[in-house]
């Protein structure tokens, strides 16, 4: 796989629509990143050679998205000692708060910062991502506050149609 | 490990106070089991090896109990063809509601047999488990029989201080 | 009625796009079924008489979808010593949180084993009583390995469009 | 059983301490009751033949109180053309909200009126069932008018120690 | 108003459409009834003096439905000893949920005998109505009895497109 | 009754606990209240009476206090032009939850304020009311402005035992 | 800008078709408003200079409304000592619970009266706002006394269509 | 303030007993770090000027912790570019399910990592501010790795008392 900063994974490809709003925000602010598919349930054996392989492959973060009885994010979390970022996608019947719970409620020892349900967790987890690099990478840092700066300045004054 | 019908496997040794009723009713009911922790988060590896070798070490069905953001049921079923009982363990803060759906909201393809949280899905699992068993057994058919009748004979007509 | 090894029964007419879910899936593992239904407030002679004679008919393992409150899976298991497997219909208003808890949330003796809500649900049922009857059946056995193999093959490496 | 007027009847030993409030308000009324342990899960028979002999017994109204997967209240409605009123008994585990959920949402076609969780519910019920009495027996009229007033009259004017 | 046995009250036009299917219920069991708005919150003056005058008028049940924070099904039973029955309207974001709680979690003194969120609620409600009626009259006993076989009757034994 | 400002309501005795937050709020403001027992339930005419009279009584702003199915606040705000800020009480079974949401989800056209469950949300009604009051008036404006400002101060900077 | 006696803000654009039902009430009686938007996260220097100068400009009162995650009432309210009122959005995936959440449930000290989730929400915010600057002007007393007696009036005897 | 790398606020004192695990951790892995309470509704200028100051006093992860309508973690992540972990603190009605939906339904650009309800959160709060600071720092990866095998190898085969 190509070296990249970040491996955006998820556990089926229904999930893409929700991620790649994930990788439009990195593409956004010019890092790496690698998007594949990796099912817990269904690839187990996938799931555990990539979360071991992850730091030695050189990736410094991963995202991972995923719904229902989501154990994506947890049990990669689980597998490697690089920072987890969980986005819960919505889930057909109880609107995400099962991927929800299944991503935060993690026990003592094994993290996965946890971003909102949906669209707006896949951004989130791409600029907490973002934040985090930008800790030793003056370039991702300036774009990062370029990217906040203009989030700042779109936001008119007024309702449009008021 | 010693060979037996049932694996009793659970998160951590705070899960046992719930999971040993599945171990006494199979105690009850004269079926071999070995109850041990099996954490799919600060033991991926035991978990990993455990669940694809449970078939192999001559284990016929596994119950499984968590907490929380509980994926052991779930990733031990994605880990082994054999039925797998999840059992959701009370959580201190959202009283198992998160556990009951990390584990009963799988998704197509791995299934995991869940009941009730707490105390009654470890006794039920223990029963269900049994309750497969004895379609080939036809000891362990006449004990299930044995310990309904008695569940049945046992529920008086009156309540006790009316 | 035809013998079969499993029966798929539901609360009503309503829950049949769910339930057949079950039935594409013993269909591929070549399991014999018997659908029907069998309301248990509408016809509740019918339910007893049918969860009373189940194992008489030769029925091994019994899959009852339900929705609202979900009373079906929960009375045949108290009518039979044959496992039942339960699957919540997603209802109209609470998105199939009534059917879940109402299935699930048995008290000690009497065990659901519950899946998911919906199709995911339906499909895993069928999975379940596969790996149940795999532990006596070769061909089974077989068969359910061929299809958890399939499946692992069809997951992607890449979101098809990303 | 001693002809009564409302039969109350509860899943366990346990639902006493609950539906004894049921019982308190129909002594206070002077209406005649019976109240007795009928389980849906463990006597399942009991049940059937307890609702489908209720009318002939002389029953005119029935009191069900159970908790979790509660199923006592919605198949006695479906076995018994008497009204059924059902009191969700609260759960270890999840408050009574499954208690509630799955006695209160019976499909069309079968009612069950459903009151509070717990012991307001268990008050009520009987108050409930005394007002479907009180439309043809001017005696129990009178007195749950009595009640009611005294009801009001109780209710003091100021906090007691404000 | 017409004399009538039972009335059938609701928050407002919105809540017709649920609450006619009570009204065609009560047509089909030859129940007489009276349909109209009162608006707890909007007519405060009109409630108080439906509910106070609900006896005298010589309604026997009141059937009252609501959506959202619903209080004219308990703030009724507060101002009337008819027995009333409450029918949770469907609310625009919570499902119902919010409905539901405001007219089953009533404090004990003041009972509201709840039916389940929506249609299945409100034609049940017209059951209830009619099962109470029953107790006092041979005709509705009857119809009702009728209208439960023929409910049974129409139970397919097999889904349609199996 | 003595002219007060502020009127505090709630539904029972019990309530009081937590409603008395809201006194002594008032009373360090130097805001005059009158606390009294209004049960929407128990004594609707009293609750009639009083919210139809409390603004020719004086009053400029009414607290109501509830719980479970809680009517008063609303009940109250439909009676009263006057501002009505609402406190769910916490009950024994849902937390709140029930109390919260009959309170809050009030339809268009008549408002309560609403404030969090249980003691905070009491102390807020009474802080709430005071901002009302302090847009005419000079002292309690300046009194509000001192209470908020000793709050801020006695926020420590550390953790005391950290 | 413009003097006005109560400030609309909310989050985004996105709220405006839930805001603008409380712009729409504020027409009608006649009270002055300045709609604005001001996002807690993404302007959070907008909201502290609005939040701080609210009161100098002089705004009586504060609608503030928000989605997810919604800060912006808490927040104006811990920055300004004017009352605020806050309007829950409904949001995508979890119905508005967590918009509701979020804005009701503020520590003892900030007071934010909360309304209900979505449109009604927003209605009632204006005339939550209207009965507070009815306590000082006859104009705005005098109007809202005619919004309600018209609502009242508007209110039909009989369901349209039944 | 001393210079350190991790910054641990909250929004009351009554966080601590939950917060010091994530101290606790941190200490354990000998990372800096300074405890403060910075209260976003009591205290929002500091809150203001901690924020905007915060990268310039050097750090680089903020933990915030708080509870019921938690606002300072996502305020906070509005004022700085660095990385903010947020940390549900349980709530009393509401068992901390208010505290995560307001912390972790950030909308789209302002991410807070949201970690578990409780001391499990504040424990895995620290140990992803060390997974991120293990990127740059070899002392802090090899001290994380030995924590993560100390973990793994208190894991005991066998239920203690089984």
């Amino acid at each position: 796989m190509a070296k990249a900063d970040v491996a955006i994974i998820m556990g089926s490809q229904s999930d893409w629509p929700t991620m790649k709003h994930a990788a439009e925000v990195l593409d956004a602010l010019g890092i790496s990143y690698d998007a594949r598919i990796v099912s817990a349930h269904r690839t187990p054996d996938r799931m555990y050679e990539f979360a071991k392989g992850a730091k030695a492959a050189g990736f410094k973060i991963i995202i991972a998205g995923a719904g229902g009885a989501a154990h994506l994010p947890g049990m990669t979390a689980s597998l490697t000692p690089l920072p987890v970022f969980g986005v819960p996608v919505e889930s057909k019947c109880l609107s995400g708060e099962d991927s929800l719970l299944s991503i935060v409620q993690m026990p003592g020892g094994i993290p996965v910062g946890t971003l909102a349900i949906g669209k707006a967790g896949a951004t989130n987890a791409a600029l907490l991502a973002a934040a985090v690099l930008a800790l030793s990478d003056k370039l991702i840092e300036q774009k990062l506050e370029d990217f906040r700066s203009a989030k700042t300045a779109s936001v008119g004054e007024r309702p449009l149609d008021a």
